[in-house]
């Protein structure tokens, strides 16, 4: 029960934060985050103690808070427990290869509290770890793992928390596992009924298909269509478009992912990963575009 | 961040349970059952000292951990726990109604840990809640909530952890919140294809057929299709056979459960609580089976 470093602040029930000792325990046992996986977070990432897509973060905190019928800190609470945790958290770490500052990792999270008191929410800032640098140099194979229904049947049925980013990501990391027991480093989730791509365990999916003297064309599913809309990926299509490229949604199969030019993981302290392999089957990587990704979202 | 009381044991990654203060903090802020509900867990019963099935517990854990690449304590380990729990725990509390003797809910979890760190279990023994004991007298209305897919569709799909009991319980928690706003008290899940019945919420779904002069006929969805194999269900399905009852694996739809002479939740604290009421239209229930139903799982 050790933790590995950085610095964490508990914002009560009345919305005042605290910083705490982030080696120190703060959640009791019958807590409901902790024995139901009963809470909603989200993931930021800090350049040089710039939060990146902040506004989109705490909105999409927001909605999932409210669908989750739980409260969330305003945006000045979220802002201020955020400047402590950074205060305190030290240097960060460094990305060698891509030099863009000092990085941290944010998560942000909700939880209902013990039954019958109040839900509180914590904040935690971590160095950006080593394995993301060497994503980002190297890139992931990725394996693609039948998501056993399709989730845009549950877009109208509320109870089941369509696009709400919860704490129950135990499938999710059961995911990731199974992939690195199968060769790969990471999963993509596609239908069990047509194989469509629908998005990574923890990430957005992109390919681009690229042609000389032309501008890329970048694509990803469909994100209100029972997939958790990425604000990554919001804002590289956003940034994409603003520079004259074509960003469209639209049904992506198996086969779109090893005929495209350039493929990517996209996530808010990954960043943009390039995948270089799908199932087995290499995928070209195109690290000018990879570049402009970063750009887009760091820039 | 308070307690409902009770008492607590921590299980070290070694496997040494240490009884210690339900009220004060005893997880970091990093441990990933909190942010990221990965672990898995079992709720027992357990009256005057006595926790039932717990051999059925113990193995569903095994199981689960299994699927979820985690380890878990002995059966001696946790029944060490179990003991160091209830000496601390106080009388526990008592149906008086069914005046079945002192009772507690235990909730025994494991928990993957910090990153990089080592899984580590804990135990929770508690009174059983009023609550608790008013659905066993009066019952409860539920609601059929779509499940958005048919969960047997996803049993060959390990990475989709089917059949285990993780902490990721969200979506659950959920379908209660939203029978009880739509003036039900508890959630029955049915596919969103053909409406057939899977489970409840945190429970399992059993409807009798009686007839003057023969046994009574026990009937549940098969549990190996993609329901978490419910250790009630099985204990009271085993002890009516044993009485000469029929009980039967077969789908049931909602009509079934509106003709039935009966219908109950089963769960290993709740025991069988007769559904009342299945979406706003009463069904019929049979106090003599539930007596005889509770007699088969506290007998």
């Amino acid at each position: 029960m050790t933790s590995r470093g950085g610095a964490a602040v508990v914002i009560s029930p009345a919305g005042e934060p605290r910083l705490v000792d982030p080696e120190r325990p703060h959640v009791v046992l019958e807590d409901q985050a902790l024995t139901r996986g009963d809470g909603v977070f989200e993931t930021m990432h800090v350049l040089d103690g710039n939060a990146y897509k902040f506004a989109a973060h705490h909105d999409r905190l927001c909605s999932s808070a409210r669908s989750a019928a739980l409260p969330a800190p305003s945006a000045a609470t979220c802002r201020t427990a955020l400047r402590m945790a950074l205060d305190a958290a030290g240097p960060g770490s460094r990305d060698e290869l891509l030099d863009l500052g000092a990085e941290h990792a944010v998560k942000l999270s909700i939880s209902r509290g013990v039954p019958g008191g109040a839900p509180w929410a914590w904040l935690t800032a971590s160095p950006v770890p080593a394995a993301t640098f060497a994503a980002r140099r190297d890139g992931l194979r990725v394996l693609l793992l039948e998501r056993g229904h399709d989730p845009a049947e549950d877009t109208d049925l509320p109870w089941l928390l369509p696009g709400v980013k919860t704490l129950s990501y135990a499938v999710n990391m059961a995911a990731v596992r199974h992939a690195r027991e199968n060769g790969a480093q990471d999963a993509v989730f596609m239908t069990s009924s047509d194989h469509r791509i629908l998005e990574g365990a923890t990430s957005s999916v992109i390919c681009a298909r690229t042609a000389p003297g032309v501008p890329p064309t970048l694509v990803t599913p469909e994100p209100s269509r029972g997939i958790l809309p990425g604000t990554s990926q919001a804002r590289i299509f956003e940034t994409a478009r603003a520079h004259g490229w074509a960003a469209e949604h639209r049904p992506l199969y198996p086969r779109d992912l090893l005929r495209a030019d350039a493929v990517w993981l996209t996530s808010s302290v990954r960043l943009a990963v390039p995948v270089t392999a799908v199932d087995g089957h290499p995928v070209p990587t195109d690290p000018e575009l990879t570049r402009a990704l970063t750009g887009f979202l760091v820039g």
